[in-house]
């Protein structure tokens, strides 16, 4: 470790050398990856300071049980490659560190290996983690740079324009929702409804989102529900109604996440159609909620689409523009480490919106940790139910360009798998 | 009409005058509208012959309505567009013509507008309408050319090597799933499994297709069911602990028509499985089932995604190859029909796998209305869950190269609505 006695802003000090960890949280993205390569491709040009550029199999997890692998013996192709591969090729976790215990078996690891820089990409959850673990080591007195990378297709994360992942998750429903909306107009002769059920558990940004693909009043989705406006059984069953009146079809787009008047569930409200194969009530299943509902109410077909885990790992049709900021995210927070900056995370920041410019930025992973993006009430139009053109403007540049993925002679993407080799471990057993 | 008494091989005197109409039957596919960009394209060329161009309004039910719009009328450029356009720009439907009166309908409004030339894109039981159209005509003394153009995701008509709609529902089902598959390798930290139901009521191809993205034991998906190949619960159970047991995760594809042992389908089998919202049993609901009985009879947890009509209306991201060659069969159903071919369907015949090369054939309509083609045994792998090399090989030339969809300045794809501006009607309402 360097003896220079000379101190970065945040008080590490300038040319900490050591080894590097990246680690990627919660549910995968199409991008998420994408940073990871913008990150580790940063670290390997500092040389300098960073020795070993090492990865956390399945997060924090990784950390925790000592398993980390070396970037540095993975192909050089296959590290580049992951800026168009989707999901999470380090693995990720959706364990939450809670316990004392915990935090400091992440300092012993860390000490253990000499990790002097960790990278954290993930949403709001992991940047409470990761701020715990700079506050942690500065209590130890154990110099480190810890950063956030942001991750998240809920774009739900506070201090930053957007979140890498969005633009991805956006721009694939809005594509796969304008091609289901030319199915339903295609087939229909009589009245008849298409439902598609989309993630998003507190914040309606994905849901919409999908409006992008209605440029007018004919294109689908014509009604979108999101948890920021509750909606009543009747009121939905009237806007349906109009709907079919008006043009023969409804396509409709519910989040997961929507709630009644009573800021109930949709999912939950019980009664009949809110139950599973089991008679129970069930989160997650408010795309067959609302399709019985609507076939029950008001006796039209209603068809069920639920791409699930496809959405958010869509890279054959990412936004470029998406792809890159992330790659730009991952990098700029080696960057930022490597002059000292430390207890942040990369953030975006619109410059302007024709021509669409954005840097980066930072915000103090405490801050983001506490915060929440919900969709602004102006984003959505007089009655609720779709996109507003302020939310037009803001999306469209977010969702631009398409990532050109490498194609195998099957016809197929090829994707990246990491061999994720585990180094030879120093300290004891995890003790869950 | 001419007057020439020469006649072709099938009877039609060569140089017949008069009008043409398309229609698009059944399920919207990526291409169909490929091959009525082709069919079209193709027919405004044979001004000789042909005089104006119909397209009637969802299908054969436009027909009997006499609802007819003039592709003259529309946009050249919107014509060409379709080539690119998912789903049916024409409209479709599912309308059954049984009755005599119905096929008598269709001879009056055909010559109340001269039409001589009578297109119809669909699947076997399309095929059968076309014939009975075609035979009926000739019994009436009223000279017409009727030709099919083959159109079904499903891959299951006979006497073509191949279905144009399948290459593309099959390039984009086996990538969504090698991402979610991605998605499901990414996240699991202790077993967990994906369940993706895809489309396939009596035929396994869409189903078995998706085994092209598991290029090793690694990748999803790790056991698809078919039709074909029935399967006892016990089985599935058994292989799907086989497949926990061996790499920690497994993605598994159903198709909405798979069956027990017994011949049941999965999805009426009944229990506490097989049941919807109201506790009534369900076809369609397949991908639930199976999850659900994952679920409780191993104890891992399990996703859902429903792509639902969203797979086969894919066009961002259909294979060129099958929309080229929907485009071929279009082209040269009004080719053939300019040389008085009648009661035919356009084939697809591969004449050599590597490279590929394909050129189209003849079928009668009659052959193809009673033929199924299913999914051969050697197609599927030893234990029935998986795509042998055989299939790999069919397969993959039909999937490769990416069509190219024209993008708006919001990141979307701009597909054609045709205006469908109705021509004034000269027959009486149709009594239904």
């Amino acid at each position: 470790m360097a003896k220079s006695t000379a101190k970065s802003p945040a008080g590490i000090s300038t040319g900490l050398i050591g080894n590097a960890v990246f680690a990627q949280s919660g549910g995968p993205t199409a991008v998420i990856n994408s940073s990871m390569a913008g990150g580790v491709l940063e670290a390997f040009k500092q040389r300098k300071l960073i020795k070993t550029v090492y990865g956390a199999k399945n997060g924090i997890l990784g950390v925790l049980q000592e398993e980390l692998f070396d970037f540095g013996k993975e192909k050089l192709d296959d590290v580049k490659g992951l800026r168009v591969t989707p999901a999470a090729a380090a693995g990720s976790c959706r364990y939450k560190v809670k316990t004392e215990a915990d935090y400091a078996r992440v300092i012993e690891v860390f000490q253990a290996h000499n990790i002097r820089y960790f990278f954290y990409a993930g949403g709001n959850d992991s940047m409470d983690t990761a701020d715990k673990v700079a506050r942690l080591a500065r209590d130890r007195n154990y110099e480190m740079c810890v950063m956030g990378i942001p991750k998240t297709i809920d774009n739900d994360l506070a201090h930053t324009d957007h979140c890498p992942g969005f633009g991805s998750v956006a721009k694939y429903n809005a594509t796969m929702i304008m091609e289901a909306g030319k199915d339903t107009e295609a087939l229909y002769t009589t009245d008849t409804t298409t439902v598609q059920e989309v993630m998003g558990r507190n914040a309606g940004w994905i849901a919409a989102s999908s409006g992008l693909a209605a440029r007018d009043g004919e294109d689908s989705p014509h009604l979108i529900y999101v948890p920021e406006i509750p909606v009543s059984l009747n009121q939905m069953a009237d806007q349906v109604r109009e709907c079919l009146k008006r043009i023969g079809r409804c396509f409709v787009v519910v989040c997961e996440g929507c709630k009644n008047e009573k800021g109930e569930y949709l999912s939950e409200i019980g009664g009949e159609f809110g139950k599973d194969a089991f008679g129970h009530k069930q989160l997650g299943g408010v795309g067959d909620f609302v399709a019985t509902f609507i076939e029950k109410e008001i006796g039209v077909k209603a068809r069920r689409n639920k791409a699930g885990t496809v959405q958010r790992s869509g890279m054959h049709w990412a936004s470029k523009t998406d792809a890159d900021e992330a790659f730009a995210c991952g990098q700029q927070a080696v960057r930022e480490a490597a002059r000292g900056t430390t207890g942040q995370m990369v953030t975006l920041v619109r410059k302007s919106n024709t021509p669409y410019t954005c840097t980066t930025g930072l915000a103090k992973l405490s801050d983001v940790a506490n915060g929440e993006s919900l969709l602004p009430r102006d984003f959505m139009n007089e009655s609720g139910t779709g996109m507003s053109k302020k939310f037009r403007a803001y999306l469209a540049p977010l969702v631009r360009g398409e990532v050109k993925v490498n194609m195998g002679p099957d016809g197929l993407p090829v994707y990246v798998r990491l061999k994720r080799k585990l180094v030879s471990k120093k300290c004891g057993e995890w003790k869950k």
